[in-house]
């Protein structure tokens, strides 16, 4: 199989932060060896893609630069040497693949805490200049060599894999840092976005006794019991903390549940979940990425004996399992209904609106759309 | 063995928060099926005792009673049907015993969550009214049929012994929920008190590769060197904590500590742990007792994937064990030194006085000094 | 809620080795503070009980004795002091109960280890002189003060819970031995009496990738198909354990399974487990009750780096945990399909005859039947 | 600094199995992009190269070869873009290193299972064709630009890091994936060679409350004791197993140890750790690397709830932990009396011969002796 390969690519850049995208077409680089040229199938928007562009994030990468960083694509040319994916699997012209970051593999994070999530040089993609093309907000985008990549199994369809991208491998490498839901824990995740989501069907699908998903707004809430959450709390309706922490103790046979797990992203969901716990619980944070401080008493997670664990991006091997998940689990829950609307390329500022307005779930970034 | 049993024993009893403790006579309890009179040999005094007789604890138990929480003691009579200690061993009038807690064993978290740290209805000793003879400072104890016991091996001394009653099982503790230290983890260990101390002694004594004690006076850091701190940092010098965590940062390759374990009680520790912490890094938060609020940013928990592990209190076999590592090694640590003082129970308030001023480590009542 | 109490009680006696059962009337005991006396809904037919009276178990109670240790029951009377089951649920007469062995709650292994399973004076019921009336296979059982409890929630009907009585309950201790099912783990079941049937439903609802069981009859492995797992391997049909092995590794990308789960009885499955693993693999060992020996290779262990669990029996967590999966599940899984044919309590004999035939899963005695 | 490279280095050329090795000229490769040439300071003579050189390995490498995988070498020409060990230490011409294995970074093992250990195509050093210069028994080695290594820090000595290169690291990666010796456990080693003797030092200063160790001959056992052993029995003095365990069970409370590992390559071990060991406890597997079987029965692991915990071999991050736990207590324990003769390269037969008789720990080829 051959694919022609154009000169240029289509690709949104962001050349001022707080300003919309612009459309250019960017020179593809050539294709060295163990490097990769793909088409982009699906670019997925995510929350960090708002902020990013706003440009309030902690980290701002130099200007311009083409944003995107979960993407499934379709692979165009293979450079020399790069044959198969993690997996063993063989790689070859048209196959769908994903991937996200370059970890060195040479570094202390790498080699002694083997930790890849750590890695003292860690590239990701969806921040580099244009000339790279390493953003999925674009017709093509080219891969690095040290950059590792999962073929996506042929049955799986690009709307049920493009969670993979960030949401769902952070929720698989969270659950794993956390090792786990014991059998039959009660479970309380706090926010329903992609994460939240993802971290609810990783709850169901491993045997807790009950999920409670507490978020908004209703949309959300209602895929979160499609995919299996036993209760639901929206926020909009239950708007006094205490209310819910109350609610939940009642649906927790008045001890709280086992496990809670962050991912609103909002700092005061970090002393909602130290309450609520059960002593001796356990709680995941994974939506706290900003500096923001709030007060805290450190008494409770003494006095309770809680475990805290954070958990942040994820590896590769977080990306194969959770297409491994995908593959076993989609004719049981609606994988795809997660991808609420497919944009074109041309409509990115469209895109990113809606999703900051909070009307979405996952918007897609799809070419073939018109 | 039969040992003579008066009519009465004397206490010091605390009749009014923020007044001395007075000696009196005290009613000895008839010993029924179960129950155990012992006499004290040594009652250990702890921080919390400060803050008990002053009424500055978040539980306040009521007036009149007994304090004293760590005791070992000298079996004087044994009820019907006690015969063996937990681990097994024959009990004998004249043995020497330690305990701490009533756990109810009934309860969900004693049956189900097998944690009897966390027993709906536990019991301390040191805490009730004088009629009941449950507390350390008084020259007889009365042990009731639900409480465990642990005899003391013959070949340790009280004085080593002594802190078992209370630092050393709830580091013990703590450490088994964290999951012990690992291969060759730098260690630092924040606060040296007693707690501080007994961690200290536990990291150096289960392979890490160095342990680092911050905190005061000189005299503390002293013996946190006899028991193989490889550094100390006193806070008294080294009063900027960006300066202390610089030195640690020196010390550890520049990367942090892998483990930091909190005993200081004060809650600016605790974000003094989650700057210095390796990324990865793990936290044992034992010191934190109070209400006390401080900001915190919960997203450093996140950015460095963290994990954070509250730890209060013990069980017996936490008591079983910890008198295990004194048997073992009693002859390669100077354990009895944690013993600064020996008072007689006329002179307790002069006890809780100069535990209350810092020039203590761990003083004792010990009713045959005069 | 009052039920009356007659003074004798029907129940299949045990009286020589190898010869029928035979129905006696068996004087009721009273009931002691404690106590409780239960009048038997269902009581399970087990493996063991086919060996049990035959005398051909390791163990040989001595003679006669009440067999029956897998029971559902009503209470009928509750001797003073006993209010709760171990989850703090009240217990009233006439609230369906679930119990299996009683724990001296005092040995080294109560107390310093915290494993009930290894209590060193375990009593189980089922193994009992008639006269103390601690067997299943009777109208009504006595149930000793110190038998920890769990009372059966409502809406659980008797077909779904009484598997929790012995398999399940194994199952659920066993997978928490091992650490439980990691994520997108394939996981092969040998064997498909009940333990393996719970085995396999365990893993398929902790999210393993897939499960494979290996067994026989056909009865069983419809089940199984019933219950989520995604291969069954007939060994009726495919004889060749090499075959099997074969079919398993193209089953599990060449690689073997990551968990191999032992519950066949048959010492050769312990090598057949130990040949299928993938590298690095877990193998947990339920199954193997006997003293047999079969030439083993321990290279193999060392050489694939392999992790070997034995777990045997339960304690009363695990049969809350059990419950707790039922209640949750039970409209996801028919799980009463379990219990294949129920027999009035004189036709005890043939129902043993039946389970040692093979042509049952779990027949049980129900006194309702006629 | 730079160091003279002649054209070639003498080598112990194995030629054919069960004959003496032979001493050539073999030429020096050129030295590539991320190459190392270095010059051995000390070879370490190991019980595997004994069989390697009859040829009584299942493995047997292509004819003829270098034999030699246990090296300390000083780095005499580093390969273009290669500045760094993997804890991020400089390299230099003129530093000692240390070095294994190459995995392949690639495959299944080393990106999805994240166990190099596995790698599907480990290649190890002393097993190559003399041009390639892959082995210790020379007075030149070449490490290839996969092969990751650790810079051996100044202070410690050749003879005290010797043993990382092959026994230490081995046990390091075992006590890891058994997870550590947990507090206060009785450990029995079995075996007391380099294996069993590094396994008793871990035991020890992990904080085991004893660590017996059964083996032979008396030297070896000496050296346990100066290592922290509190037991040793020697198998040519105890030559029955069951008095054997009759010791252990007596020093061990009646209740046989928490944890055995296995470190003896004697089959028959294996049964004998099992037999041994504690209700519920751990049996760690190193030694058992033949394919030899032995009856054994499975029941036993169920009967007992004990786990096996398997190890082979070890990755980078296992040397750079064994170094820093010599670095931290080489002052404590007498690391380089392991080391028994020096043999200049030339008697590389006689050195072969003394290993084989039992009469050695560990000797070594030193090209310093003449």
């Amino acid at each position: 199989m051959t694919l022609e390969i154009p000169r240029t690519s289509r690709a949104a850049v962001l050349e001022e932060y707080g300003q919309p995208l612009r459309i250019h077409e960017v020179s593809i680089p050539a294709v060295g060896p163990g490097e990769i040229l793909v088409k982009v199938q699906l670019a997925g928007i995510c929350g960090t893609d708002v902020h990013q562009s706003r440009g309030t994030l902690t980290i701002k990468p130099p200007l311009p630069n083409i944003q995107g960083h979960e993407t499934i694509a379709r692979i165009v040319r293979l450079g020399a040497g790069r044959s198969k994916d993690v997996a063993g699997a063989p790689l070859s012209v048209g196959d769908r693949i994903m991937w996200a970051h370059a970890d060195c593999g040479q570094c202390y994070w790498c080699q002694v805490a083997r930790d890849t999530v750590l890695c003292s040089s860690r590239q990701g993609y969806g921040f580099a200049n244009p000339s790279l093309l390493r953003g999925g907000f674009a017709e093509y985008e080219h891969i690095s060599a040290i950059t590792d990549v999962v073929r996506v199994p042929d049955e799986i369809t690009d709307e049920e894999a493009i969670g993979v991208g960030c949401a769902f491998r952070t929720v698989v490498a969270g659950f794993e840092r956390l090792g786990g839901v014991r059998f039959q824990e009660s479970v309380v995740v706090l926010g329903a976005g992609p994460v939240g989501l993802y971290s609810a069907l990783l709850a169901v699908a491993s045997g807790a006794h009950r999920v409670i998903v507490v978020g908004a707004p209703a949309r959300r809430l209602e895929l979160a019991r499609k995919w299996g959450a036993s209760h639901v709390i929206d926020i909009d309706e239950v708007k006094d903390p205490r209310e819910r922490q109350q609610r939940i103790t009642e649906l927790t046979e008045g001890r709280g549940p086992e496990l809670v797990v962050e991912c609103s992203g909002v700092p005061a969901a970090f002393n909602e979940g130290l309450e609520m716990l059960q002593k001796g619980g356990r709680f995941l944070v994974m939506g706290q990425t900003s500096a923001a401080t709030l007060p805290v008493a450190p008494g409770i997670i003494t006095g309770k004996a809680l475990t805290i664990v954070g958990s942040v991006s994820a590896s590769i091997q977080h990306f194969y399992k959770a297409l491994q998940f995908i593959q076993a689990n989609r004719t049981k829950y609606p994988l795809s209904d997660i991808v609420t609307t497919r944009y074109p390329l041309e409509q990115i500022n469209e895109a990113l609106a809606n999703m900051a307005s909070g009307q979405e779930i996952k918007p897609v970034i799809d070419n073939r759309v018109r």
